[in-house]
C-alpha cells in the first residue's frame, strides 16, 4: 500500500520539529476559521491542513511578489490569491497546472514546482484524466496533484476507503507516483510532499483522505455543510471550538524561491522581413499560417505551438519541423486549451494552439474560462466551413465565429490570403487577451502586396469604384467568391459592386462598413462560410442596426450540410460567386 | 493476467465449430477488402475480425429491421449502417452507448446488449473515462466496450504491449471487467465475447491487440496507412492477397433478438390539467420547470431526466422525488449529454437534461454532434445570465443563446413565467429535434392565465395600445423589466410602449416583431440577459435586416461581469427597467 510506504519512511527522514508541526496545525485552523467565515472559500475547509503545509512549509515563493516567475505555482478550483487561472469547479485546473509544469521543465528549465489541489467532484470530469495522461506522458516530475477525497465520492454512495482505493488505482494506472495520506495529519503531509520532491520522471499524486478527522464532530459537520447557509450561532460555536485548538501565535514564512527562471521578453515581436508572397500566388491560408508560425518562432524564442493529430492538416507541422523543442503534441482539445492557458500564465510564453476549428467546440468551456481569467492565448482553427469539401459535417466548423464572438475581449481574425494571414499571426502574438484566427483549407490567391498594412478592427475595401451600386462583405474563401462575382458582374452586366474584406470579425470595422454601404445605395450583402446565426451576417446586421436606410442580405450555410463529395461545395451551399451574382441582381431589380 | 484467463477458459466451453471459425475469418477478410476499397471506413480495417465476430456470431438482431427495439446495439466512431449516432472521432460513442445500455437495463428491462468499438486515438478523450466511470457506477453489465489498441498509442512512441498494459490497468481501475485478446484471432474473440455475456454487475472491456497479425506484412501496412491515399496498384495487390485467404462462400446469419422490449408510445403527450398558477404568483421559472417535469412524468412513463450536482439548483430534484426510477444522476456535462443522446435513440425515451446553462458550454461538441445525428433530446439550462446574482462569472451563462442558435434545427424556448415554462416543457417533449429551454434563477411574477395557448415560433404581445411609440423585445427576466419600464413610462411620462415576449428565440417570430415595429414608429429596443453577440438582439437585427425603416437598439450584458454581490445585478449590467426607460427617452427625443 502506498499509504504504508508514506508513513513507513517517516523514521528514515529527519523528523520535523514538534514546534513547527504545531504552528502548521495552528495555521491550518486559522485558515479553516477564515474559510468558514467567508463561505465562498469552501474548498479550503476540508483542505486546511494541506494548504497550511503547502503554503508555509513546502512551497517556495515570495509572499510579497506573488507574480514572481521563480515562485512555485499553486492552482485551486476557486479563484483566490496565488491562483493564476479561474477554473470553476469543472476540473480544468490540472490541465492548466500541466501547462505551467511543462513550461517550467522544458522552456524555463527552472526549479519552480507546480501544485494543484483538486476539489470535490472535479475529478469526475474527463478533462482531469486527459491532464493525468498528459503529465505522465511528459514526465512532469515538477507537478504534484492533491486529490481532496471525502465522502462525496459518487454522490456519497461509497465509503471513504473505497473512494481512496478508486483514486489510488486510477492515478497509478495513469502513470503517476501515488501516495495515500491522512489529509488532517500535518506531519504525514509534510513527509509526503518531501517525498514527492524526490520522485524523478513522474508526476506525483497525493490522495488525501479528508473526511475522518480529529474527533471534532461539529467541525466535520461544518466542513460538509457546503453551500447551504448555516445558522449564525452555530457558525460561532464551531469557530470557537476550532480557535480553542490553536496553541501558538507563531508564524512561518515561506521559503524563498530558487531564482533560476530566465529573463524573457515577449513584447513587440516584429516580422524580420516582409511576407514573401506575390499577388496571384495560390496558397491556402492554413499553410501560410504554418509558415507564419515558423517565422514567428524565429523572431522570438518564447513561442510555443500546441497541436496533435491534426498537425499535418493545420500545417503546424511546419513550425514543428523548424522548432521541434517548442512544439507540444496534445491529443485532446480540452486539455490542449488548458495546457495552453498554463503556458501563457505570468507572460512566460507566446502561446499558439492549432486544431480543426470544429473541434474547438469541444473546449468552449475552457475558452470561456480563459477569457474570464484575462489570459493571452491564440487559437487557430483550420478547416472552417463547408469549403473543406468532402469531409464529414462533423468536421465542418459552422459555429466557431458565433462561439468566439461571445468570448469577452476576444479578437477574431479571418484572413483571406497568405499575406493577411502572416499579419494576423504577428498581430495576435502582440495582442493582449485571447485571439482566434480562422483559416481555410482550399488554396486561394494572394490579393495583397507585401507592403500592405493590417490593423485590428480595420477592414479593407478591396474593390471600389464611384459607380458601385452595392457592397458585398466577405472574409476568407467568400471574399474570393465576392471578387469573382464582381469581375463577372462588371464584364457581363456592366454592374459595379464594392467588396470589403473584414480582416477582423471582432472588433468589426463598423465605420468602414457603414460608410461604404451609404455610398452604394444602402445595400449590403454578407457572404460567409458559417451558419447564419452569430457570424459575419449578424455582426454586420448589428453594426448597422441603428443606421437608417441600410439593408443587409445574408448569404450563409443553411442547416446541416451533408458530405456528398461536391465538386463545388460553396455553390452547393449557396455561398459562391454564382449565388452572390443572383443576390445582387435580385436586389438591384427591386 | 486477464489475457491468460481469457484463453484459459477455452477448454471449458464448447469449442466452436472449425467451419464457423473459417466463415468468420472469411467474413472478416471480406469486410477488410470492403474497408480498403471505401477509404472512409478506415476504422474497420484493423477491426475486421472483431466486426465479423460481433455481427455474425455474437450480436442478436434482425438484419432486415435495423431499427427494431429488440436488436443489440452497436456504436462505432464513424457513421455506418447500424450506427445510431454520428460521433466523429472524439470519444463520444461510449457515452452514447452508456445511455442505450442504461435504457436497456433500467427502463426497457430487456435482453438487448450494447457493443461499442472505440477506435484509434478516441480513448485519449476524457469523455471516454467519464463514460467508463458512469458504466461501472451503474453496473451496466449489458455493455461491452472494445478498445482497438494498435501502435498509435501515445503517437506511436510506445510499444504495443505497453499500450495494452495501460489500457488494461485503466479499465480495471475504472471498475470494468477487463479481457485482453488478440484482435485477429476470431476464436479467441468469440470466447471473450461469450465470457462477457456471463459477467454480472459490471461492464466488460475487451482490449484487442490489432497491430501484430497473421504475417501479412502488406496488409498490416495497408491497415496503418490511415487517411493518406495509397497508389491504386498497391491497393489491388493487397486486396488480391487478402482475397486469396478467403476459403469459403458460406455466410452466417445473425441470431434473432429476444423480443422482450416493451411497446411504448412517446408521442402526443398532453397536459393532464391546465397549469396551476394565478397571475401575480411569484415563482422562478427554474422551479416551474422542475414542477412541469414532474407533471410530464405523470403524463408519460417514458420520461427520463438527467442531472447531477445541480439538481437542487435546477429543481430537477422535484422530478427526482416523484419519479426516482426515472432520474439519472450524472456528474459531468459531456457524458451527461452523450448518455441523454443514448437514451433518446430509437425513440425509446422522452429525454430531458438539466444543468446550469453555463456548463452546457462544456458539451458544445456533443450538442453539435447530436444535432447532426438528428436526435430528439431536450436540454434545460438554468441560472442564465447575470440575474443569478452573486455567484461567480464562471456560472453566468451569457453565451448559451448564441451557442444553441447555431445548432441546426434546434428549438430554443425562453419562457418568462411559470405558465409559459410549463408549456415549453410539454412542447419540447412533443417536438422532434433538439430543444433548449433557458430558465432563470430569480422569482418572477406569473403574467399569463392558465388558458393561454403557446406555440413554437409565436411571440406574445404582452403590452399593447394604439399610442405605442416604440417596441421593446424581451424574454425571461428582461421581459419583467420591460413591463416595469412600460408601467413607469406610462405613469410618469405618459409614454406608451409595446412589449413583446418572444417565447421561442428560435424560430423567432419575425412577422410579429416586424408588424409591431412598423406600428410603433419603426423603433425596437431588445433587452437580454446575455452577451450582445449571437443572442436576442442580433436575432432581431437579422430578422428585420431586409425591412426598410426599422431600427434596433440593443441592451445586453457587456464584457466579463464581475461578481460583486450586487443588490440589483440587472441594473448594474445595464439591462434593468431603469436603463430601458433611459433608452426609450433617448430614442424618442431624437
Amino acid at each position: 500500500m502506498a499509504e504504508q510506504e508514506a508513513s513507513g519512511t517517516v523514521a528514515e527522514e529527519a523528523r520535523i520539529d514538534e514546534d513547527i508541526l504545531q504552528v502548521l496545525q495552528d495555521m491550518a485552523n486559522r485558515l479553516r476559521v477564515h474559510a468558514i467565515r467567508t463561505l465562498c472559500a469552501s474548498g479550503f475547509r476540508s483542505a486546511s491542513e494541506i494548504m497550511s503545509v503547502l503554503l508555509f512549509y513546502i512551497m517556495r515563493y515570495k509572499l510579497t511578489d506573488p507574480e514572481n516567475p521563480n515562485n512555485d505555482r499553486f492552482i485551486l478550483s476557486k479563484r483566490l490569491s496565488f491562483v493564476n487561472v479561474a477554473t470553476g469547479w469543472l476540473g480544468q485546473g490540472l490541465g492548466v497546472a500541466c501547462g505551467m509544469a511543462y513550461t517550467g521543465r522544458y522552456f524555463d528549465k527552472a526549479s519552480y514546482r507546480v501544485f494543484c489541489l483538486i476539489g470535490d467532484g472535479e475529478s469526475s470530469e474527463g478533462s482531469v484524466w486527459e491532464a493525468m495522461a498528459f503529465a505522465s506522458h511528459y514526465s512532469l516530475d515538477n507537478l504534484v496533484a492533491i486529490f481532496d477525497v471525502n465522502h462525496l465520492c459518487h454522490g456519497g454512495t461509497l465509503p471513504l476507503e473505497h473512494c481512496v482505493d478508486f483514486f489510488q488505482k486510477r492515478c497509478e494506472a495513469f502513470g503517476w507516483s501515488t501516495f495515500v495520506v491522512d489529509g488532517r495529519d500535518v506531519e504525514a503531509l509534510c513527509h509526503v510532499f518531501q517525498q514527492a520532491a524526490q520522485v524523478k520522471s513522474k508526476p506525483t499524486a497525493v490522495v488525501a483522505k479528508t473526511f475522518r478527522g480529529h474527533g471534532m464532530p461539529h467541525v466535520e459537520d461544518a466542513e460538509n455543510w457546503h453551500e447551504r447557509p448555516m445558522p449564525k450561532e452555530r457558525v460561532e460555536t464551531i469557530i470557537k471550538l476550532i480557535e480553542s485548538q490553536i496553541q501558538t501565535k507563531k508564524k512561518l514564512n515561506p521559503k524563498p524561491p530558487v531564482e533560476d527562471s530566465p529573463q524573457i521578453n515577449i513584447t513587440d515581436i516584429e516580422m524580420t522581413s516582409p511576407p514573401d508572397y506575390n499577388v496571384g500566388d495560390m496558397i491556402a491560408t492554413r499553410k501560410a499560417c504554418g509558415l507564419a508560425l515558423a517565422k514567428l518562432g524565429r523572431a522570438n524564442d518564447r513561442v510555443v505551438v500546441l497541436d496533435g493529430d491534426s498537425k499535418n492538416s493545420t500545417f503546424s507541422e511546419i513550425f514543428k519541423k523548424e522548432h521541434p523543442e517548442h512544439f507540444i503534441e496534445c491529443s485532446s482539445e480540452q486539455n490542449m486549451v488548458s495546457v495552453a492557458l498554463g503556458c501563457a500564465t505570468r507572460g512566460r510564453m507566446v502561446t499558439f494552439l492549432c486544431t480543426f476549428a470544429a473541434f474547438l467546440t469541444r473546449a468552449f468551456d475552457q475558452i470561456r474560462m480563459g477569457a474570464i481569467s484575462q489570459t493571452s492565448i491564440n487559437l487557430i482553427g483550420s478547416h472552417c466551413g463547408v469549403s473543406i469539401g468532402e469531409d464529414s459535417p462533423s468536421q465542418m466548423a459552422l459555429e466557431d465565429l458565433a462561439m468566439f464572438r461571445t468570448v469577452p475581449n476576444c479578437t477574431i481574425f479571418y484572413p483571406s490570403d497568405a499575406i493577411s494571414t502572416e499579419h494576423a499571426v504577428f498581430l495576435a502574438a502582440n495582442t493582449k487577451g485571447m485571439c482566434y484566427i480562422r483559416i481555410s483549407r482550399p488554396e486561394t490567391a494572394v490579393i495583397y502586396t507585401p507592403d500592405e498594412i493590417f490593423e485590428i478592427g480595420r477592414a479593407k475595401v478591396v474593390r471600389n469604384s464611384v459607380n458601385d451600386r452595392l457592397t458585398v462583405v466577405g472574409a476568407g474563401v467568400t471574399l474570393h467568391e465576392a471578387l469573382a462575382a464582381a469581375d463577372d458582374l462588371s464584364k457581363q452586366e456592366d454592374i459595379s459592386i464594392r467588396v470589403i474584406d473584414l480582416f477582423t470579425v471582432k472588433p468589426l470595422d463598423a465605420a468602414t462598413v457603414i460608410s461604404n454601404a451609404k455610398a452604394t445605395g444602402g445595400q449590403i450583402i454578407t457572404v460567409e462560410d458559417h451558419s447564419s446565426e452569430g457570424g459575419i451576417g449578424e455582426a454586420v446586421c448589428a453594426a448597422v442596426s441603428m443606421v437608417p436606410d441600410i439593408l443587409v442580405h445574408q448569404l450563409a450555410v443553411p442547416g446541416v450540410p451533408r458530405s456528398e463529395k461536391p465538386n463545388e461545395p460553396l455553390s452547393m451551399f449557396g455561398i459562391s460567386a454564382r449565388q452572390i451574382i443572383v443576390a445582387v441582381k435580385c436586389i438591384l431589380m427591386n
